[in-house]
């Protein structure tokens, strides 16, 4: 049970899910205290909530690589042991991401045909989401990762939305087929010449926000920083935004008036609404959130790894990655 | 003469530029037409104008690599060989950044101890300004050019600002000293080791935009990228607040006291008002434009390359460089 804030934030947001969700049963996995304290500070119900103890903890500078050979009672890796055994239907974690990705990777598969999985998140544009993969659990991709990446963000957002052919773009520094780095120029050729896709071309930063694309492909590194530098920018401007209409008498006298209007806007941007990303590509449901991630924000990724779980996601993708097989192998 | 627009856009700017910048004069380079007959349209000064015709444009998707050996009457070589020979002081372009970094490497070369030139740009944070190198001139950068752009871009803000020792970041995933990638890695390391530097550790995306790093490297895809979906997020948050504050009667009714107040907030994030990024590590200035940039955009960049030829910025930024020649070579 890791994150930023431990124990004393997922516990209430576990127990406000256990009110909120029917059917809903939850595996407690870290160690003994606080968790056990906590769970009777919430009233968790005995009848839905199970103990695992564990006894080590995955640090966020640990490298991916030692956590696998080491630290084999970390509460990370034993969640994730509590899906490949059949008794979670799905995981949650909001530690280390390339542990993560290399303990779920190792523990619980890959689907055939993919190297590594993928962290997807959506980026809100007009009412619409632009998916986002990967997010910073493969930084050193090769084109053929990066064009699995394209495959199964297709199908994952043709599973999630009502879009069948998603439009999926190549995330690059122009337009032009000979922009971009030398694997992103590979990539590049794999994806124009595939018959499975959509593909709708290269999409330059700008155009994340344009609805140009449903999936946009990066490796790791980018997707991270420019995620996050949205993340950033968003809350900037709405501190700029706050400052800016308390500078005038008359518009603090219509706050309410403008609180009400903004407030769609606020929420469509705020990343704790969007928390919890499903990696994509493994054989079970692995969501990671946000490290900062508050109460509510815990919230919504219980949220999405419950629906992850009920709609069998990992094993629908699998499905449709078996339709377009020949072009992955 | 290129960029999006061309001499349409190009000439008008020059005009205001002429009226509003005493002592500037501009040798315009092009095909004769329509650059003759716009001049005449915008009245241009004959004894402060001078043209020279070219019969060939360097275009979006030509190779930086065969630039440089064919269309040697292309405007954008022809106006760099006006730097070099002296008829210019520095030079403006708004076309092919990859093609203009490579011309103006060969024509006029790199200051001592550099490999390549690097463009940096700047994000407004909370008042000031965090400047991000490279943009997009260098997508494949081995450790050695991250550490010369660190070099680069401290003695190049130090110039341009009254921050005698600007903090340098890295721009990564997490904060922690495995994170990134190899090549971030390996120049993380380089940069801890530095003496001449004020290096302050890695900056993550959000932290661009949180007053953390005066200067921020990174290789020229990345930088790219987060410099433009910052731009498109911006724009796309300022139509989502026009529509949200359009939606109510009331709202509609304070609108001049609203435009009033965020006036400052726009114009603080406007890319056109931040037009023209210097190439550092040239013996020379050239000055590159954004492709797309209107008339207004253009008349800033132009006002970015005579400050530059004014403060003779190279020679300032080579003599700043020497005092640190040991760190880089």
């Amino acid at each position: 049970m890791g994150g930023d804030f431990g124990p004393r934030c997922i516990i209430p947001a576990v127990a406000r899910c256990l009110q909120q969700i029917p059917g809903f049963n939850v595996v407690l996995v870290g160690s003994p205290e606080p968790m056990a304290s906590l769970s009777r500070e919430y009233r968790l119900p005995d009848d839905r909530v199970s103990f695992v103890h564990t006894s080590e903890t995955i640090l966020a500078d640990d490298l991916p690589a030692s956590v696998l050979r080491s630290k084999r009672d970390a509460s990370m890796r034993v969640v994730i042991e509590q899906v490949r055994d059949g008794v979670a239907d799905g995981c949650l974690s909001a530690g280390n991401t390339g542990a993560l990705m290399v303990l779920a990777k190792t523990l619980l598969g890959t689907v055939e045909g993919i190297q590594r999985p993928a962290i997807m998140a959506a980026l809100p544009v007009a009412g619409k989401f632009c998916h986002v993969l990967d997010l910073g659990a493969n930084v050193d991709c090769s084109a053929r990762q990066l064009f699995e990446f394209a495959v199964m963000g297709s199908e994952a957002v043709a599973e999630l939305t009502d879009i069948e052919r998603p439009r999926v773009g190549l995330l690059n520094i122009g337009s032009e087929i000979n922009k971009g780095s030398l694997r992103v120029r590979e990539v590049s050729e794999l994806l124009r010449d595939s018959r499975s896709l959509n593909y709708v071309g290269h999409i330059e930063g700008h155009e994340l926000f344009q609805d140009r694309a449903d999936v946009v492909v990066c490796d790791g590194f980018v997707g991270n920083v420019v995620l996050k530098a949205s993340e950033g920018l968003a809350g900037y401007m709405q501190d700029e935004l706050r400052r800016a209409l308390a500078g005038s008498f008359a518009l603090r006298l219509m706050a309410p008036l403008l609180r009400r209007a903004l407030k769609p806007m606020g929420e469509r941007l705020d990343p704790n609404r969007h928390n919890g990303a499903v990696l994509l590509g493994l054989q079970g449901v692995v969501v990671k959130s946000h490290g900062n991630a508050d109460q509510q924000a815990l919230e919504v990724a219980i949220g999405q790894a419950v629906r992850a779980c009920q709609s069998q996601m990992p094993q629908r993708i699998a499905a449709r990655l078996a339709r377009c097989r020949g072009e992955l192998l």
